[in-house]
């Protein structure tokens, strides 16, 4: 019964009548979770009765469920509909350095399984293939679920892939520069294959789950070890002609400053990374200190590491007044280690950006001037994000 | 005759039925002047029979007419099809700081008047859309059209505009902040209006006629006294939450360096715009010299000169490094007064960008490499880019 749904929910996704009001409607629910009728109408454009039609139908052969919203407005609760949980799973793996992960979402949105699994360092596309195969199977097995299920498999990767399917450069993995991305899985995964940077995969999760639930437009900044990043325009995470979009974290900031592991000198990363906060605090203590343990005892009082955690936030608002000078997001997620201090991280990021921004506040209606927001996932949102891009269908490679 | 076919095309152009595969074609049609039938189909997504049934009817009722292509390859000339001349005008108009100008195109894209009129400083929205009708009253009459031939006004305003038509902020136009555009010069001009900032539209202009033709992602770098810019993705270009997208010269690239006229400390247009080059010339020859003297000086071979410009394509390539690290467009192309020096300001301006690249040329293949041009209206092309506001139908504010 599951794998009958699953076929035809297949059909619908991969098939060809992409113009097809029904088409239109089984894509608003899967890459929006549980929508409302009028939601749906907004998304596709089609009119709210021709929307409810297509809804009937589509709960009579099982594909569409019907539940409450989950966030109603005051008075009658919302009804919300969503594709049944049944109708299918999609699979979203991160290929690490040094790790692989995988999760297990179903068509409606909830996470099912997760897995990680440790890998040697530079491992091959095949490599990868089968690791992922594996864990698939296990988990597969270990929930009961069919892999006739599996409507396809999204991948984060270390590296941006270009829009035809090719990795664009390797630097966290060697010797990938130039794999077709999709040839090199298919053939042992023998499913539709989905494929974006880590970093745009992060804020598709955001968009899709997390902190920029219902906004297309923001700029997402993770605060790492790496300091990363990616710009979503109109609900599409930018690649960029050689894969650098979203990398805010390499904006040459002082050109004079201090060697980057890029090759460059003075990158934003050098002065709100958690490689700098650690190193202050390194060279403070006289010992090294792990970062987790710097912003707990931050957000514990201690005034050593709130300024070292508020010299970041003020780096990393100069930066983003650079992001609002040339695309003007209306929001900022701030993820990323240093996130977890919160306000303290970000009441100086906010200042900064203030200060250095073209638009002060005063130059603006409020709801003109951005908004700065703690990213919901500092861990594991890369992962969401690749099964997001199935569930989307985003960044398929054809 | 004329009057009729002006009818079916506005009944075309801003009817309900947007999905209707006619609309299509003539939208395309509108968008971009002469183009065949494969083209058509390919801008439109439709079969190139469906296209080629359209156009035959378009072209029965005149609405339609053909030519030979442009740019056609070796062989046989490639038939374009374009709308007929006749069969509508447009109106593109800047709102500057103490002139409107006024030109007028025929739906196939060709210029076929041209007005400038000096205005009073701090000029009110009513008088700016006397002073508009007043001159289009007189091009009309001049060149025997009639106003009921023309399908809409595009302004180029010194100031960022929403989508919902108010004006963002009043720099240039002090008092405008908060004004329903529509609303406020609708009633005088009585035809359908299209509003973008001055930026946005001169990038329209390279987009359509210009430099950036046939490219859909770019940006656009203007070196005047202002160091002024837009960001196009996918063919729009960005207005941004506050509507300061495309404010490449107010990145602030030294928090330390001189005060701007913007209230900020060294933004990047005291680095690269022509008020620098100004003041570095003026210093060193002891008097003042206009910019597009030291530009033909400069292209003349006078070394002084060229140190100038090449110091301002140096400052530009850092900044246009730090879009790179953001946005990654495909193309830059580098616009305004000082562009006027071609490789003199650009090869300066690519090794520097180059030099502080995240992404280096032997990172990627050269087709994933940005190419770096010189925009081809150094002069009058917002305007010429708020008519193509109203022939690509973009901005229009209902």
């Amino acid at each position: 019964m599951a794998n009958m749904i699953t076929s035809e929910l297949e059909g619908l996704l991969y098939g060809r009548e992409l113009d097809s009001p029904v088409v239109k409607v089984v894509r608003a629910l899967s890459g929006h979770g549980a929508v409302s009728t009028s939601q749906i109408a907004r998304n596709t454009g089609l009119a709210r009765s021709t929307v409810s039609t297509i809804l009937a139908d589509l709960k009579r052969s099982n594909l569409v469920v019907e539940m409450e919203a989950r966030n109603p407005g005051p008075g009658r609760p919302a009804v919300a509909h969503s594709l049944n949980p049944e109708a299918g799973t999609c699979v979203g793996a991160l290929l690490d350095v040094d790790e692989i992960r995988v999760i297990v979402a179903d068509v409606a949105h909830n996470v099912v399984a997760d897995l990680a699994m440790p890998v040697e360092r530079e491992y091959s596309p095949t490599k990868a293939a089968r690791v992922v195969k594996h864990a698939v199977d296990t988990l597969y097995k270990e929930h009961s679920l069919a892999y006739a299920s599996l409507i396809g498999i999204g991948f984060a990767v270390s590296a941006p892939i270009a829009p035809d399917g090719r990795v664009m450069r390797s630097s966290a993995l060697p010797g990938w520069q130039g794999t077709d991305f999709r040839e090199a899985l298919e053939p042992v995964l023998q499913k539709p294959i989905f494929a974006d940077s880590e970093s745009n995969c992060a804020a598709l999760a955001e968009m899709m789950w997390g902190a920029a639930s219902g906004s297309d437009n923001f700029v997402l900044l993770k605060l790492n070890q790496a300091v990363s990043g990616a710009v979503v325009v109109d609900g599409k995470a930018l690649v960029g002609a050689s894969g650098s979009a979203g990398e805010v974290g390499h904006i040459v900031v002082d050109p004079h400053g201090p060697l980057c592991r890029c090759g460059n000198r003075g990158c934003l990363e050098l002065y709100c990374g958690a490689g700098f906060v650690a190193k202050m605090a390194a060279d403070w203590l006289g010992r090294s200190i792990p970062v987790d343990e710097i912003v707990a005892r931050a957000v514990q009082g201690e005034t050593g590491f709130r300024r070292l955690l508020a010299d970041a936030g003020e780096a990393a608002g100069r930066g983003l007044s650079m992001v609002g000078a040339m695309i003007n997001p209306p929001l900022f997620i701030i993820s990323g280690i240093l996130a977890g201090a919160g306000e303290l991280l970000l009441a100086p990021l906010r200042a900064s950006y203030e200060k250095h921004s073209f638009v002060k506040r005063d130059d603006v209606d409020e709801a003109h001037y951005p908004v700065f927001r703690v990213g919901k996932f500092l861990d594991n949102d890369n992962c969401l994000g690749a099964a997001g891009l199935v569930l989307r269908h985003s960044s398929r490679l054809k």
